[in-house]
């Protein structure tokens, strides 16, 4: 037996989610993107629309990835390109050792000899930041060997992979929930 | 410390996955979708792509929905419209009975007053349809009324909604995780 179900409305939604001030000054979950490579306007714009709904701390935008201003990217971000912290940062392996030195874990996309679940992130591997790979080749071997490890999205099917931005949807969302966990619910 | 990563080469891909064949004759996850009224070709196409990677049971296309054959699907589903179990059943209200009939618990994935999350799904919750909502108005409330309830994604940010084919990715992977930890892995 359920209760009537009623969709929220535009107002109830609105009281439920941060303002654009708010969300500058909130704490975000130590998870961020780096991108590298990615070619497509929709799949970055995607990106940001997933990393404004998981709070994700940043997205380093590398290499060919495109950049915003770009009226594609706005077409699939719808805004998140404003409420998102961003910066590019031209070669992928700067941006890994960058972020490796301050502490943070990286972790590959990616189906490798040694990936682990994307299910099995633990308290070690925060601040963590993701990198999914390119649509066609996935990520890079050097930039492989810059990572501190890879996680993949188990393939039940026929078929071999997932679109990025579905794949990166669901990792993210699953490091959320386990950082949030660990974190932010008792 | 990591070992050296190695991408999985294509062979290597190939051998961990099912066939065709296979596919056909697989023990599937319980876990279907009941699509109302998904206009985006690709959208669908993308979902069917999802549905063979989390090796879901079957995709009921409702309403004005499109269904294969149509190329921009092909696109984007990259071939598992072959893989995916699929039927059109023009009422997604009659298509809900069909399965609750069958013993199936229908969850709309749609933010309502009385949602709770798409991470708690329990053992009662199998075998399960999940209910994804049209691009631009959700779940409609006629629809709701014949669900036996409603799961929603966290929205963390300032936007407050993720793409349909990301949401229903994210939804379906912690789906399948709950459903193999409670019938697959001990």
């Amino acid at each position: 037996m359920h209760h009537s179900l009623t969709k929220l409305s535009h107002a109830d939604l609105l009281l439920q989610r941060l303002n654009i001030e708010e969300a500058q000054h909130t704490q975000r979950h130590a998870i961020g993107l780096i991108l590298p490579n990615i070619r497509s306007l929709y799949n970055v714009g995607s990106l940001f629309r997933t990393a404004d709904s998981a709070l994700l701390s940043e997205i380093i935008l590398c290499g060919y990835t495109p950049t915003p201003p770009r009226k594609e990217i706005e077409k699939t971000a719808l805004g998140a390109v404003d409420t998102v912290p961003w910066r590019y940062m031209e070669n992928t392996s700067d941006a890994i050792m960058h972020v490796k030195a301050q502490g943070a874990t990286v972790l590959a996309l990616e189906m490798t000899t040694h990936s682990r679940s994307y299910t099995s992130l633990v308290k070690e591997d925060f601040p963590l930041y993701i990198i999914p790979g390119n649509e066609i080749t996935g990520v890079d071997a050097d930039i492989l060997q810059c990572c501190d490890g890879a996680i993949d999205i188990p393939m039940y099917g026929v078929k071999h992979s997932l679109n990025v931005a579905i794949a990166t949807g669901i990792a993210v969302y699953e490091a959320v929930r386990i950082y949030r966990s660990l974190y932010i619910q008792p």
